[in-house]
């Protein structure tokens, strides 16, 4: 089998670069372990920036979620028993972001996919990447029993942090940076209307949380919880109690409860593997890099790197430009590193960490306050929220 | 002996109060433990900020400052081969900072209080302060071999972090908050002329560096070194030497070197005490906060406490407001921990730690390469670098 293109992974950012070239006329297979349905079934990030959005729209996918997606204007910053807000739309001229969660991006590429008849091979074990310096980059995979060959011209690594893509770079190539924050995300998904239009991230003594919502009557919560602490040991009950009592009184007094639909704790991670790519391979998303989710650009970074080398793609098949090739991963890092900082700040401006000490969580405080006070701090704050934007392809 | 306010110090905070409150016909007597020459020996800080500028005019004691200062637009910072310029005037709608050296400054005012004829004890000795909390405050010391006792409505603790008047406070009524950062600052004095027109605060690996003026042919550089350093190990050769590694090469090889006036280490820390008074008595600048000197904030922040505890005395003795005595301390700690804020912020990000790990290398790199690369970022540094707006006393 022969391509132009072999996708490792088919989450959100396999999916839409696969459909991205397709439009393109750019041939493209994608191989993926799991099932479809264990793919929906992993519950992500909600917040589109305006870029990815506008890549969605480009790829022809946008149609769902321009009609059930919300835009959001504005967030809130809990603190001090203060409520902020920042204005997205004022602070930067007119940008927002787009509430609308992974699994219905993921579920509208998909779809169109299926429609668009290029080949995507779920279920695929034994991946193998090949000849990633040689002259005939070329994947192997077992599905339904048959050994398959993928010949093509360049391997986009979509698998993730745990995929094989990385992994298949030699020891000593790549520079690692990390940082294991000493706390997790406890999130519940349950069916009840949001507390507040709005996302709402508080600074509480008793730590981090955050209110978000997939749509109007589905809600996403998380309360900062320490690194040892297990699913089972929190009921709901226990849950919505610890909630409440992080959020601001009027707040609280609002919030509707119910049972949930799906319980789970997180680790946070700032991770990033320079550079980006080896040979014909050019790693995509959390392959090269995580964020911890205060921020949520998870998902987002993912999209500017699908953009970034779908547009080199783009001119390397078309016009022969295969000097861009090399600049992927330059161009990718500038804006990565950008949302790593802005991540790893709203982590740090936001939670308990077990060795603050006075000063520190003084700081801390001084920081939210001195930033939603001044114009120019909500901006910086606003301007990273929505996406710096994308780096040009030259 | 008997006065409106006792002035505990005689630098540049207890001379301007003092000043400040002769000038508006509040009968004050300043107590120093140090002799004039002393204290003028004292090599410190070299930028005010505009609102102490404004607040030395207004003091009468303007005029040298005005004619000898330099109004500097703004300052460099360099980092990663690159010296990007913050413009102050233009990000912050016209402020600017005044280099004017605090010897300069504690002279002028020492000529003031001479031309006053309004008392300052020097070389005072077993300075005590009594019934901080009782009917009749009063300071006791030793001068020329004769004990004095001096009665008074309010003590203003101008003595700096060392002096006796924080002491005085019985344990337990301060919180303290503190850090100590693990590395020093090597000063140098000399009659150079300025490698630069601004200041340029350099990122560089081997540590942070400043090169700063007092005059257009009086500079002030500094490295950062090793806690544990000791000035005798830097000959003046050395010194050079490591600064022009530290600076972009351009400037580097415009640096003029010379024989060192002055040449010694200081510590960097960051200090707070909550509250800022207690009884009659109350702690102005050094006395109640420390700031690394990385941002120019020190000198600047005890002008603001004077600010407001003159604003503050003018009320009670002219208009018997003695309700706001009470607010003095919650009034300045807003202001002082935003400065606190900056001036960590600043070391924080200019400095090479010793635990600094590949990550937070790069999160102190890409945040300089964000702040500078984005119009919001660049003006929270310079609204803050040239100062916040002095707090209003009501």
């Amino acid at each position: 089998m022969k391509t132009q293109v072999a996708i490792i992974g088919a989450g959100p950012s396999g999916l839409l670069l696969g459909q991205l070239l397709h439009k393109a006329g750019i041939d493209n297979v994608i191989i993926e372990r799991q099932s479809p349905d264990y793919v929906l079934g992993r519950i992500r990030a909600g917040v589109l920036e305006q870029g990815m959005v506008d890549l969605l729209r480009e790829a022809g996918v946008g149609q769902r979620m321009d009609r059930e997606g919300l835009v959001h204007d504005g967030f809130e910053l809990a603190f001090d028993g203060r409520l902020e807000r920042i204005d997205l739309r004022t602070l930067t001229g007119g940008k927002t972001v787009m509430v609308y969660g992974q699994t219905e991006v993921t579920r509208d590429l998909m779809e169109a996919r299926a429609a668009s008849g290029a080949p995507c091979f779920y279920e695929a074990s034994e991946v193998e990447l090949h000849e990633l310096k040689g002259e005939n980059p070329h994947v192997t995979f077992l599905h339904q029993g048959q050994r398959m060959r993928l010949d093509c011209q360049q391997i986009a690594g979509c698998d993730g942090f745990h995929g094989v893509s990385r992994k298949s770079i030699p020891a000593g190539v790549l520079s690692e940076f990390e940082r294991v924050y000493p706390f997790g995300w406890l999130g519940v998904l349950a069916d009840t209307p949001p507390v507040n239009d709005e996302l709402i991230y508080a600074n509480h003594e008793r730590g981090f949380a955050l209110c978000s919502m997939r749509s109007p009557t589905r809600t996403r919560y998380y309360v900062q919880v320490g690194a040892e602490e297990k699913v089972e040991d929190w009921s709901d009950e226990r849950f919505w109690d610890e909630l409440k009592r992080r959020l601001p009184e009027q707040t609280a007094a609002k919030l509707v409860t119910g049972p949930s639909i799906e319980k789970s704790i997180a680790p946070l991670r700032s991770f990033v593997v320079e550079p980006m790519q080896y040979g014909h391979l050019f790693l995509v998303g959390d392959a090269a890099h995580i964020v911890p989710p205060t921020g949520a650009k998870g998902l987002n970074l993912a999209a500017s790197d699908v953009s970034t080398l779908y547009r080199i793609l783009l001119k390397v098949h078309q016009e022969g430009r295969n000097d861009l090739l090399e600049k992927y991963s330059s161009i990718c890092l500038r804006r990565i590193w950008k949302a790593e900082r802005f991540s790893w700040w709203m982590t740090s401006m936001l939670h308990r960490f077990p060795d603050t000490d006075a000063f520190s969580q003084r700081m801390q405080q001084t920081e939210l306050d001195y930033y939603v006070g001044s114009e120019a701090g909500r901006r910086t704050i606003a301007e990273n929220y929505v996406g710096l934007p994308y780096e040009a392809v030259e």
